[in-house]
């Protein structure tokens, strides 16, 4: 937050639309079989052979999906893939392109905008896709982010929402609410700079969460794992909103209902020490939180026995008919109807 | 210009994102055989089978892209999908898809984007695209559009900037430089609104110039024309900044050069009356004034019997070697070097 006044600043006037897109995607290479070509023509024309393609697209806006007095631009680069990207894992696909729009207002520098493109390029070379495309704009405010993925999977492995079967198991990846907290610790350090500016503060004992706010990854190896396991998901989505509006979805769609167990609800002990210390219920920082980038699922009963020994999974409920509702099962054994607080970017 | 207080005016907050998306996009149905699965999933799926994919996106800015002073709902989101579906074109491809994703502030109502989207719908229903997905947030200012089109081609029909060679022919399609003029007339319209509201202004005789800045229309003809005629382009690109950028384009990808031939630019009369009333030069006009979404094509000599009689192509110009520049031949016989002025939306 500390202003380097010595850091080269270039107008991005200086470079003009085809000269800053060219700039700023020189150092993107093609490596994916299924990209024939990528940025340069009025198209991107790709080859998904007899694979089906899936497509996904994503808007962050500067001041709505986030701040950048606390979010690097390098991590909001990456993040801004991995936000796309998570949707086309939650097909039970393999993601191999994204294209990159961006607006900027002028008071974006071509060195910015670098650090911007270099963590997009870090989290492409990471998830092996390829960058094939994007539009350059400018902004009359703020910093507006687009981003499409596109990626492959046979016909009968993706797995769409709709499929969940009274009695399937609910699955969940990784552990939930660490995202949101971390971002509480930053709003929090925001207001402490703001009233003094000369404080360090020590975040040693929030790194986890922060790291999970600010550079969250996207469950590219899930995929590949439910595959070797022999599981085929009966419906998928990802946590991006919240486990609440996420499992709502879920059984909305496939006409169930659920029993979500509170005590199998997966958290990692900085989740419960920091919600203690911001005096917030944990169980509701999973459920509402959001960000997470983690992937619920359901599975047929018979396929538990290939998931149970796996630390990255957790089953924490069960489907059930659709009039039994869904419902979350307190830690005190009672069932409660389950509400979507979720994140709402449209709001006043 | 004059807002009915008797308007609906229904708050986005009402609905939130997932309310709003659905409410938006309830009456776009899927008719693409391409298109397994649209909107209501992680992501969209779509079968290109043995065809290649084309992908392209843009990003359209309120405050610099347009100006919803004389720009109406409808018709900005019918542009918004043209923008897109001319790159598809410009490929020699079949449009099959689009996600449209918007940002707005709330000083949007619902009925105003219910406008936008009988726009996209309009669109999307004349050149038989389905509508497969997108995202809607809010924005701090003002609204972003950002649209990612895709469509299929058989590889070998896919045309490219980098083709054009030594004594092809250059091409176009339509005529040039009238949505130029349609937007200097709309702007000077809208300094008279401020002067005097009550002015109704007499805008007969610049119809068609208005129409090609508020209404154009993609290509889609083209790919099917161009097949028909038996007559595949050796390099192609779709007007959208101007001529004069675009041939550089595909001359500079071809390392080839040109010579345009001034007297054999296609113009409208409406564009030669009205450039004449405003002080262009009509060339200039035609050369930089852009967002005319036509094609612009080569093709090889041979060729040339096949589309002399159609009245929708025009040939202006041929390639000629590198060395021997991308030059403009003046009515009075003069080569001079083309340059690019097109309207750059990168600049201060």
């Amino acid at each position: 937050m500390i202003e380097d006044k010595n850091t080269p600043r270039t107008q991005l006037s200086e470079l003009g639309e085809f000269g800053l897109i060219e700039h700023l995607t020189q150092n993107f290479t093609i490596s994916q079989p299924s990209t024939l070509y990528g940025i340069g023509d009025d198209a991107a024309v790709l080859d998904f052979n007899q694979k089906k393609c899936v497509l996904s697209t994503d808007l962050l806006v500067e001041g709505v999906h986030f701040d950048l007095a606390y979010v690097p631009l390098k991590h909001l680069g990456y993040k801004a893939v991995m936000v796309n990207l998570s949707d086309i894992y939650a097909m039970n696909a393999t993601a191999s392109q994204i294209t990159v729009s961006i607006a900027v207002s002028n008071r974006f520098t071509l060195e910015a905008l670098e650090e911007l493109y270099e963590g997009i390029y870090a989290a492409a070379k990471l998830y092996n896709v390829d960058v094939i495309g994007g539009d350059t704009t400018s902004s009359t405010s703020g910093l507006i982010i687009s981003i499409t993925a596109t990626g492959f999977a046979e016909e009968d492995a993706i797995v769409y929402r709709n499929g969940a079967k009274d009695g399937d198991l609910l699955v969940v990846t990784g552990d939930l609410g660490a995202a949101y907290l971390g971002l509480q610790v930053l709003e929090r350090e925001k207001q402490v700079f703001k009233v003094n500016p000369n404080v360090q503060p020590d975040l040693d004992q929030y790194s986890y969460l922060i790291e999970r706010q600010l550079k969250p990854e996207a469950r590219k190896d899930m995929p590949g794992l439910l595959k070797a396991l022999e599981v085929q998901p009966t419906s998928m989505i990802d946590i991006s909103d919240g486990l609440s509006s996420e499992v709502i979805h879920l059984c909305t769609r496939s006409k169930v209902g659920v029993n979500l167990y509170e005590d199998k609800i997966p958290l990692d002990p900085a989740v419960i020490s920091t919600s203690e210390e911001f005096n917030l219920n944990s169980t509701t920082v999973a459920l509402n939180g959001g960000e997470d980038y983690e992937l619920l699922f359901t599975i047929d009963q018979n396929d538990y026995p290939k998931i149970k020994a796996n630390p990255n999974l957790t089953v924490i409920g069960h489907i059930v008919d659709e009039k039994s509702g869904i419902g979350l099962v307190t830690r005190a054994n009672e069932k409660i109807e389950l509400k979507a607080q979720g994140w709402n970017p449209i709001k006043e």
